[in-house]
């Protein structure tokens, strides 16, 4: 089987230009069949704050209304997604800008209304691999933008950790799949004030001892189960780190496998 | 050869929901291979206000500098594209947005200052008519916006009906291509009062004497001046009417041949 790295970039790289264009070189330079998944948090809701729209947050997730799904529409699958992939033409890498509506790629619903009404928040019901893999196959480098659709002319704002492990699941069926979830820190940490206390491998006895330990709190946690539910799901490994780790320049980053 | 039909969408139907919608559902509905164009300007330029941005013209063409340049990626590439592409996803029809960096699809350079300075405007150099080829025979359905690319990294605001007519030209290479300008009215009018009172065939000779006559003029002199630059480098036919014209369910528009 093929080889495919799934890549995901973290906001905090995403908002620093100079961040971003040394994380786009890392991923230009990159052999292989890649895909690159980004959100784009903090410029969403600068702009929205630009057109007066007031954005609304719970637990850290953003309530999607219509205003504010259009100014996703347009940071996201425009303003972010564009300029990454000219700068990545720029670098010899020949992407492809896409949200989950292009090709019908990744399928969601609306998340049905509970305690919380998120709006126009997708929750994926599944990818289409075979659209995917003959992208690949013309060679062409996927740059997936946080938004999904519902196949009715709904687009949805998604989570981008979770179409990274959704696309690594899909995917595994046609290639030999790794996850990079790439952010600003070198890996999951074991004293957060200590840059350089990686916990270099997590097997699934290893997390049940940091989840009881409280090491893996906050935001790990998602991203933790999202490793999890991938890896159960035929997903070779998942790394966690920053972008050295993408080329394994470095060795420190976290490893996670069952 | 494979017939292939690319469809300019005009920017007064863009702007109409109820128009918008009448006219995807026709261009889902049209059978065989098939790319369409659109641009956004109105979209963009009450964006740009909302924004505090000033919108500038010069003869009816947008000055572009950077902050319009956000704005046209947020809105051409970002909204317009992605609500076209998932209501098209809704019709059946596999469509995926595009701007001329997405697969270096549409290459351009920065307009050189003569007299005036236009800013992020491209003017067209090519089109990768191989990668455009891969994704027609993976049956996607390419939605081009008004943008392309400097291969530097740079995205360029581009007008539609250029692109259109370079992707035609291009695309005759593999294609028996078929350009089809869509706009409000049923096609170039002997009578601009008199909306039934359609040329419905203008070869060489009487684009001479249309012109001549002044019934060509104002915003009609690009749009045949890039008909007939098409038509010299190898497309097929050019036609201008209303989206009634693109399934032939109406016989009154204008044709275009050498």
């Amino acid at each position: 089987m093929t080889k495919l790295a799934i890549v995901k970039i973290g906001g905090n790289v995403l908002e620093n230009n100079e961040e971003l264009t040394k994380f786009l070189t890392f991923f230009a330079a990159l052999e292989g069949t890649k895909i690159l998944v980004h959100g784009g948090g903090k410029l969403a809701t600068q702009m929205a704050t630009n057109l007066g729209i007031e954005s609304r947050m719970v637990d850290g997730r953003r309530i999607t209304d219509a205003q504010t799904l259009q100014v996703i529409t347009m940071v996201y699958a425009g303003l972010t997604n564009k300029n990454i992939v000219a700068q990545l033409q720029a670098l010899d890498c020949n992407a492809i800008g896409l949200t989950g509506a292009d090709g019908n790629t990744v399928q969601a619903h609306k998340r049905p209304i509970k305690s919380i009404d998120y709006g126009y928040v997708g929750d994926v019901d599944g990818i289409n691999a075979n659209t995917i893999s003959k992208l690949l196959s013309s060679e062409l480098t996927p740059i997936f933008c946080a938004m999904t659709h519902d196949g009715k002319g709904q687009l949805l704002n998604t989570n981008a950790d979770t179409i990274a492990s959704e696309l690594a699941i899909g995917m595994s069926v046609h290639f030999d799949t790794s996850l990079y979830y790439c952010f600003e820190k070198k890996g999951v940490l074991m004293d957060i004030t200590d840059e350089d206390s990686v916990v270099k491998h997590i097997d699934t006895n290893k997390y049940q001892q940091l989840l009881e330990q409280g090491i893996i709190a906050d935001g790990m946690l998602p991203k933790l189960a999202n490793c999890f539910h991938a890896l159960n799901q035929n997903v070779h490994q998942v790394c966690i780190g920053d972008i050295t780790m993408i080329n394994k320049k470095s060795d420190l980053f976290t490893t996670i496998t069952l």
